[in-house]
């Protein structure tokens, strides 16, 4: 079996301890976007070149998005073509269907799905969202959670299927929720009008985080602080 | 009603077409990427700032995603709140799973219907994907059935649901067929090494055609060249 990491955090702590654990199963290698790409969904590069880069023998780095990795590692002949796709480990939650559609770290999971390889995309629901100000905890915690639930989950991937794995911060107590009904909005959403030094308009776009309601994933990992996963197969877009 | 239209071609014969037709029915104002941005999916521009250029009075760009075009409309209080997404009108179809989740035309509306507002993506499958080679054609003939396709469609409307609508070019003889099957994949992946002028590899990442697939909505559009209008609601992500 060949491993796939990749994530839309580019080089980055939560990346090596997946790939660590990643290379406890099998053979395992990286391919990562060469900077942040929070957010950007599965968004793909067709109009301009793809370069690679080379940051260790097993870590590779594109100028791309976490789905262009994804297909990168399967399709280019750089890089052994992989039979699963573990995605993150993502700095924050991606809890709620606007994270399931515009997350990076899960999109490199629907790509994965789209070509037939399962998919296991992890995130951790830190409280910070400045990842300067937090640092990642007891690692090791983190790594022996992550292996654990990739057992539980291996004889249970699907071609077009992919899970996708929210962990609170305090794994100590947590416990594995298996969980569908995911609320609609993790996040609201801000645009915020600010002037330049020229006297121009500019503006930004932020999330905001709203309140979790009972009973949805969101809920089950930031107010419970269980770990929740969530089953998604394609075929939920073949009867609505 | 208040309706944006946005699309991911930028200012186009595309838009312009579905920015006339959304006027005869109500006030209707575009906003739309200042570039290119096909394949950009529900990407979110977080990490900078957004300007907003004026092209018409009632035609503006900004430094987005036609996601961050939805949340510019919704939020940032310089338009007003819009009832109704329209999007596109895409050069080249967008039928699939994977275009229903790569396409930035389809992420428009995922994106209004997560803030619980309508939409209708449109797509026409041109045969040529350069679109410098081959016109828009018969405009009109184009416009009026999209103004058929809207009527149709009105009260239909709901919060947190989109129809995807893909048009064939001879739409002489064009049915409206409802579908929900979709095609797996409207693109095959192929990842070309080439080397650039210095010794030194770079890669492209393009999409191929696949052979459509019988029952399809891939098939309905583009080999029985019938109008196909799938209905997505966000519910599909509630009991998979």
């Amino acid at each position: 079996m060949t491993i796939l990491v990749t994530n839309d955090d580019g080089d980055s702590e939560g990346l090596r301890i997946l790939l660590g654990v990643a290379n406890k199963f099998d053979n395992a290698y990286a391919i990562i976007p060469n900077r942040q790409r929070s957010a950007v969904s599965g968004a793909l590069t067709m109009h301009k070149p793809i370069r690679l880069h080379r940051i260790e023998s097993n870590i590779h780095s594109i100028n791309g998005t976490p789905s262009d990795c994804v297909l990168f590692s399967i399709f280019s002949k750089e890089f052994p073509k992989p039979n699963l796709v573990l995605s993150g480990i993502n700095w924050g939650d991606n809890a709620g269907i606007d994270c399931l559609l515009g997350s990076g770290t899960i999109a490199a999971c629907w790509q994965a799905a789209l070509e037939g390889i399962p998919g296991i995309a992890f995130s951790l629901a830190k409280k910070e969202r400045n990842w300067h100000k937090e640092g990642w905890g007891e690692k090791e915690k983190i790594a022996g959670t992550v292996e654990k639930i990739i057992k539980t989950l291996k004889p249970k991937l699907k071609p077009e299927t992919f899970f996708n794995v929210n962990l609170p911060t305090d794994l100590e107590n947590a416990k594995i929720v298996y969980m569908q009904k995911m609320q609609r909005d993790r996040f609201g959403v801000a645009v915020e009008k600010r002037i330049d030094p020229y006297g121009n308009p500019y503006f930004w776009i932020s999330g905001i985080l709203k309140k979790t309601e009972k009973g949805t994933d969101v809920h089950e990992v930031i107010e419970n602080r269980n770990i929740v996963i969530s089953e998604i197969p394609l075929s939920i877009f073949e009867k609505p």
